[in-house]
């Protein structure tokens, strides 16, 4: 057996330069944070996400025009939800909380586990009973998150947890939290940094609506400091079946394949429509079939995996591209990780395993097509 | 229903400077990359995975000993092998391949079928038939890759795609493929550019021992250039029940939970011992339940979603951390995100969700420990 040989002199002192690479989202965009010299900054080095060019994209459009992706997938928990995480934990811990606590079976559930055990803060996460799959909560369990499955509905959880906040010392970071949308703005400032300019248009999906309000925040912000020469016109794109703000009211019953998006009355609905209109922006609703092609097309054209609620992004691009003004650039953005998500995967991939074939040069020459 | 509203004016003429952010592996690391001007380069942009501090754990050592881990689950395709195959694929485009090849059911055939069909290529992966769970191969298929399930074992297809590549215009892109070890062998690039120096060690989960390999590879050539003033001691973990390098002969019946490294003959096994003898480093085995008490570790105190194979890293560094001298950095390699294998989480998470609390204040504060 092989065993560990330490050597016998005395180690090298430890020499090291100050760390250098990238040191995440708060201290790269700290001028532009509500946050102090005290604040303790709470980081898995989320943010600094590719800026993907989306080489088969702009050649469907074609016309000059550039597409890139921003694949927030690749953050440390798999979605966008760090960008705020590591601001509203960071503020939590510096306001003294112990613990946090959010309803959400999803995305934010996971970012505030992560974040929040990385802080030492207990994370709590409530849920509706009997509605929620375990592997949905697959992370936020692996994170150390106490979970607490209540009877009652998302509506009930949601009241439950603002109420908790109120009366116990638990921080809620569910996405009313204020410095929620202060982290997610530094995706904008990303994209400026990463193309040198603000994008044309900037194509992006919308539930909640907080997402586009943030980017629009960062663009402005960066705009007003001089980073960019413009401001990219805001398209948020829906499902057809829970498109509020395409239809001008709240969806009873919203249904969409794309759960991230699946929000019948968003919180920043107000936010939102003055995002369009200082844009010169504009919604539109695609339907599930379109975002599942445009997931495929992601996956198997650019070789990009997103969850199928980020592809609504590409599917209404690809959807309103006779609008596209010639040579002009584009970001569409990916909020979460396809990995999130495998199930989707199987069931739309549209590609088949080829079995029973022998073990045998030519059988398997042939099964390729030769 | 809100429609686009397009302006009257001519687009902003796309005045964009040269894209300016992280331009993937090969170009940031062209001059030590076998790579030319003519090399078409297929990138996702790659690499520049963050170098996490791994603030608990250095904790638990103690004596002034900081440990991170280099956080590879962030690659595009969610492991290390999206390094090594940016420059596969690239050279077989250069070579003029119109497919690829590989065997396997897990982050190779993800990775192999994500550039490929960026690439334009044909992905064709070889897998044994009803050995495989479909969502291993979730993303392969997913990114279009032709997936060919054999009468035979995996011994089998690898002979296979072996032959396939010796007779058919197919480029085998399994890990004999040369380029593979050049692409991964900038991971270490990366942790000296991020440290500013490298570590004292390396800790690294081995399996086939490329990976070792290709660290040791890419510290020499970066020390050679004086990029680094010290070369790490490799530290290479096995699972108990697959670690052939430390008993010293192959296992016949590899066999753990980490079945990224269940490899009971390691392809490279020779550079392996090389390593070891140049670097004065070591091989130490791991057990499951070591791997495991890592992995939840690494989630549940530091915020971090890895492979269980990938805490082989982490769970050797605290088996032989006695042997760690004082003051000094460790880098713990995590070769694959977390996300690939949520049925791990989900099983090993020792986490309840606590049910059936009623939908009133009182109850739920009283579930939380109020």
């Amino acid at each position: 057996m092989t065993t560990t040989r330490v050597s016998p002199v005395s180690p090298t002192p430890n020499r090291l330069k100050e760390q250098t690479g990238w040191s995440g989202l708060i201290e790269t965009y700290r001028p532009f944070l509500p946050v102090s010299a005290t604040t303790p900054v709470v980081t898995l080095l989320e943010g600094n996400t590719p800026l993907i060019p989306a080489l088969s994209i702009s050649e469907r459009i074609g016309r000059g025009v550039k597409v890139y992706v921003k694949y927030d997938g690749l953050n440390p928990t798999g979605s966008f939800k760090d960008r705020g995480m590591t601001m509203a934990i960071s503020k939590a811990k510096e306001a003294g909380a112990e613990a946090v606590i959010c309803a959400s079976t999803g995305n934010t559930s996971a970012a505030a586990s992560a974040y929040a055990v990385r802080a030492g803060l207990k994370p709590f996460v409530l849920i509706p009973d009997g509605y929620v799959a375990l592997g949905k909560l697959a992370q936020a369990l692996l994170y150390g998150a106490e979970v607490i499955a209540i009877d009652g509905n998302f509506d009930d959880c949601f009241n439950l947890v603002k109420d908790i906040a109120q009366e116990y010392p638990v921080t809620l970071v569910n996405s009313v939290n204020p410095y929620r949308l202060e982290g997610q703005k530094t995706a904008a400032f990303e994209v400026v940094d990463q193309l040198g300019e603000a994008p044309d248009w900037l194509c992006i999906p919308v539930g909640n609506a907080g997402n586009i309000s943030a980017y629009w925040m960062g663009f402005c912000q960066y705009h007003q400091q001089n980073k960019c020469e413009k401001l990219p016109r805001m398209m948020g794109f829906q499902a057809i079946g829970s498109a509020p703000l395409v239809q001008g009211y709240p969806e009873k019953s919203p249904d969409t394949i794309a759960t991230a998006i699946r929000i019948g009355n968003p919180a920043n609905w107000k936010r939102a429509l003055a995002v369009q209109e200082a844009s010169q922006g504009g919604f539109n609703a695609v339907t599930d079939e379109e975002i599942l092609d445009a997931y495929r097309i992601l996956a198997r054209e650019e070789g990009v995996f997103c969850e199928p609620a980020s592809a609504a992004s590409v599917a209404g691009l690809l959807k309103v591209q006779d609008t596209v003004p010639s040579n002009t650039t584009i970001v569409c953005v990916l909020t979460g990780n396809g990995l999130k998500d495998p199930q989707s995967a199987i069931d739309h991939a549209q590609a088949q395993v080829k079995a029973g074939v022998a073990s045998e040069l030519d059988a398997v020459a042939q099964a390729m097509g030769f």
